[in-house]
C-alpha cells in the first residue's frame, strides 16, 4: 500500500473519503447489474438547527471540485483490495472504479440562497453507483459550509452592515481544513475578513488581525513590565493594527493611550477588548478614545452581539471564533428519490420524506413564499425555480462564483426574509407549500 | 502567487495555517531584536466542556508532524509579501521565515492520558518567534483531537467493554479532514472501527460499515418493491455485513429474516436499527432473531446510550456519528508562561492563570491525585511527572505511538478515575493541588 499515511489529505485522495458502505453497496449494484440504472438523490435538511429560521446554502464549490476529480488510482484500488472486505465482489466492480468518474448531472440552489426544511439544496441525477458513492462527501461539505454561512449571515444581520466582522475561529475549528472551509463560508455568509492566512490567500482575500496578549507580555516583560513599550513596538511595524488593551488593566491602558494621542505622540488604528464587561469597558474606552474604533472578541455569537447592542455597548467591530466554527450541525440527509424512472420514498417511523425529483418554486414578493413541487411542473405566476443545472454529464455548465458575488446574494437573501424568520428568539421558517402533484405522488407511494 | 487555490491543503502549506497576528507579531519581535529570546508557552484548558469530568489528551501526533515540517517556501513568502501587510517589516523577518524551522523543545502529556483544568497538555520551549508562530495550529489540533477522544472514551465507558462501537461521523464532521481526524481520535479514545475508508487506510485499520436505506430502496424497487431482494443481494457479496431493517417496517423485516433463518435459507451477521423506539424495537427484534447482533444508530451519545441501557434495550453495537464529531469544543488556550527566564502571567479580568514552566505530578493510588507545580520541583512520594520531553532541539526524541497503544492508555486512564469523575450527570473533576512554590510565584507576579 502506498497511500500517504500522514493525516493530511492529498488532492487525489478524496475518492476514498467515503463511508465503507458506499463502496460495498456499489459492489452489490455491480453484482446485480443495476449499477448503471439512472438514480436521483436529493440533499435536504428535515429541520433547522435550534433557534434558526432559515439556512444559507453553501458548499457547492467544493461539491463541484470533488465531482470533477472523482477517480480511483491504482494504489487506492490496491489498498481497497488488501482490506479483504471485497473478496466476493465481482471483477467488474474493480473495472468500474478504475475507469469511472462522475458522468451525471448536478442540480443545485445557488450558494448564498436562503433555504428551508425539506427543500433540496442539490440533486444528483447519475448512474446509481456514482450517485450513491458521492453521498458521504457531499453531505460533509454541504452540511458544514451551510452551517457556517448561516451563522455568519445571522451574525451580520444582527451586527448591522457597518460593523467590521472578522473571522478568528481557526484555533477552535475542527481540524485545519475545517478552519479553511469555515473562513470561506464565513466570508461568503457576510463577514469581512479572516485572520487565517492560508484561507485568505487561497480565497484571494487579504487576511486581517490584531495582536495577542503574548506580545504585550513578551515585549512588556523584556522592556521591564510596561505594556506601552509593547504598543509602541508593534506600532513601528503595523501602525494601523488594533492594539489589545486588556492584558493588565483595560481602562488604564486606554487612558495611557489617550494621553499619548493628545500629546501627538501616537496614532492608533483601533483597540481590542477580549475580556471583562464589554458594555461598561467599551463605554469607558470610547470616552477616553473617542475616535478610535473598538473591537470586541471572546465567545461572541449573534445572541451576544444583540445583548451587547441592547445594553448600550459601543463596539465598531467583532472578532468571531468559537461560536461561529463549532457547535450544533446542520443535519442534512441525502435520499434516493427516484430509481430507473420510479419515484421512491423511505417510510421509516418519524421521518417524513417526499418522493420524486423536485423543484423549489419561489415567489419573492410581496412576501417570500415557496412551493415544493416536482421537476416537471411549470412555475406559476411570478415563481422562479431555485434548482439550476450546475453540471451536465459530468462537466460544469455553470461557472464557479466569486466570494463577493455569493456574499452579495446572501445579503439579498436575508433582506428578503420576513422579520419573524430573522429573529434570534423562536424564529419562524417561512411556509413551504407542497404542490398538489407532489402530495398526490406521496399518497400513491405510501399506499404501495 | 502560485499557491494552490483549491481548498484542499497541501502537505507543505501548513506553515501558513495560522492567524495573521502570529506573523505580524513575529515581524515585530524581529524588529525589536527579541525573536530569539527563549520563550515558554503552555497549552491548557481553563474549564471542561459542560458535563465533563475529565479530558483525554490527544493530538500530539499531529503537533509533532507539524513542528517537524514547519518551513516557508519561496512561493509562500512571495504570497505574504504581496499582501502589502508587511511593508514595514524588517528584511530579517523574511530571512528568518526563509531559513527557519522549529528548533525548540516540546514537552507533552502522552496521548490517552486523563487531564484536568489548568494542567498543561503541552509546553513549547523555543525561540520566541517559533513558539509564537505555532500557536494557532497547536490549538487547532489539540483542542479538536482532545474533544473527540474524550467523547469516545466517555461513550466507551458508558457502553461497556463488550459493545461494538463504530465511528460513523464523516457526513456530519466539519470538513473532510475533520472527519479523518475524528476517526483517529475516536479509535484512540476507545471506539472499535471507523466507516471512513480513507481514515481507516491511513491509520492502518480496517474500515467497517453496514448498508444504507438507499440500497434497500434501489434494489427493492427495481425488484418490484421487496426489501428481501435487497437483503439477499447484499448478502451475496457481503455475507457478514449487518442488514438495515428499518426502511419500511422493522418488526416485519425481522420476522421475515427469522423465517428464512429457520428454513435454513439465510445466515446474517447482524441487523441495524436507525429509527423508531430503539428500546421496544430492539426487544422485539431480539425475540425474533435471538442470535443476531443488533446495532443501533441515530444521534447517539453517552447519555442516550445510558438511557437505552437503563430502559432495557438489547443492543450489541452502536454506530456513532453526529454527537461524536460536532458540538461544544474544548476551549484550550496557549499562554506565555516565561520569557528570557522571567515567569509571566496575564491578569485579564475573570481569567485565572499560573506563571512559570510547570509540571503535573500525579499520584495514581489509592486515588488519582494531581499536584500542579513548577518544572524544577521534585516529585514527592509516589508521584509521576506527566509532561515528558517529546522533541529536543526540533527533533523527536519520543517515537510516535500506535493507535492501539494510545487506546489502551485511554482505557487505563478512565479506569483509574473515581466514579464521580466518570459520571454523566454533574461529574466532578479530581482535585488538582497547586504546589506551594507555584502559589508563591503567582503571588509574587501578581504584586508587580
Amino acid at each position: 500500500m502506498t497511500l500517504d499515511r500522514a493525516l493530511t489529505i492529498g488532492k487525489h485522495e478524496y475518492s476514498l473519503l467515503t463511508d465503507l458502505y458506499q463502496l460495498t453497496m456499489t459492489a452489490c449494484y455491480v453484482g446485480e447489474s443495476i449499477e448503471d440504472k439512472s438514480a436521483s438523490f436529493e440533499l435536504f435538511a428535515r429541520s433547522l438547527p435550534p433557534q434558526y429560521g432559515y439556512l444559507i446554502a453553501m458548499g457547492l464549490a467544493q461539491v463541484c471540485e470533488y465531482l470533477e476529480n472523482l477517480r480511483f488510482s491504482p494504489e487506492q484500488i490496491a489498498a481497497l483490495q488488501a482490506t479483504g472486505i471485497f473478496q466476493n465482489a465481482p471483477d467488474r466492480f474493480w473495472q468500474l472504479l478504475e475507469s469511472g468518474g462522475f458522468t451525471g448531472d448536478l442540480w443545485a440552489v445557488a450558494e448564498g440562497s436562503a433555504i428551508f426544511p425539506y427543500e433540496p439544496l442539490l440533486r444528483v441525477d447519475a448512474p446509481l453507483w456514482q450517485a450513491q458513492l458521492v453521498e458521504t462527501y457531499l453531505l460533509n461539505t454541504v452540511n458544514y459550509q451551510t452551517l457556517i454561512a448561516t451563522r455568519a449571515a445571522r451574525m451580520r444581520d444582527t451586527a448591522g452592515e457597518r460593523a467590521k466582522m472578522l473571522e478568528f475561529g481557526t484555533r477552535r475549528a475542527f481540524s485545519p481544513q475545517g478552519a479553511i472551509w469555515a473562513a470561506r463560508a464565513a466570508l461568503a455568509g457576510g463577514l469581512d475578513a479572516t485572520s487565517n492566512v492560508l484561507a485568505a490567500l487561497k480565497l484571494g482575500e487579504k487576511p486581517e488581525g490584531t495582536m495577542a496578549h503574548a506580545l504585550v507580555m513578551a515585549v512588556g516583560t523584556l522592556a521591564g513590565g510596561d505594556e506601552n513599550e509593547a504598543f509602541a513596538a508593534f506600532g513601528r511595524y503595523f501602525p494601523r493594527a488594533p492594539l489589545l488593551i486588556d492584558t493588565y488593566d483595560t481602562v488604564k491602558a486606554a487612558a495611557n493611550l489617550a494621553k499619548q494621542i493628545i500629546a501627538g505622540e501616537k496614532q492608533i488604528g483601533g483597540v481590542r477588548l477580549d475580556s471583562g464587561d464589554l458594555v461598561a469597558l467599551s463605554r469607558q474606552v470610547r470616552s477616553l478614545l473617542p475616535n478610535v474604533p473598538i473591537f470586541a472578541s471572546g465567545d461572541l455569537d449573534e445572541w451576544e452581539i444583540a445583548r451587547l447592542q441592547r445594553d448600550g455597548a459601543v463596539i465598531d467591530g467583532y472578532g468571531i471564533g468559537t461560536r461561529l466554527v463549532t457547535g450544533t450541525p446542520v443535519n442534512g440527509v441525502y435520499k434516493l428519490v427516484e430509481i430507473d424512472g420510479i419515484p421512491t420514498m423511505k417510510l421509516a417511523v418519524g421521518k417524513v420524506s417526499y418522493p420524486g425529483r423536485k423543484q423549489i418554486f419561489r415567489r419573492g414578493s410581496p412576501n417570500i413564499c415557496d412551493r415544493l413541487g416536482l421537476m416537471e411542473e411549470d412555475p406559476e405566476n411570478g415563481e422562479t425555480p431555485l434548482l439550476e443545472l450546475v453540471m451536465k454529464a459530468g462537466k460544469r455548465v455553470k461557472e464557479e462564483e466569486a466570494i463577493a458575488v455569493i456574499r452579495q446574494r446572501t445579503a439579498v437573501s436575508v433582506a428578503s426574509l420576513p422579520g419573524e424568520t430573522r429573529h434570534l428568539e423562536n424564529p419562524q421558517s417561512i411556509p413551504v407549500e407542497i404542490s398538489q402533484s407532489l402530495l398526490d405522488l406521496k399518497t400513491r407511494i405510501s399506499k404501495k
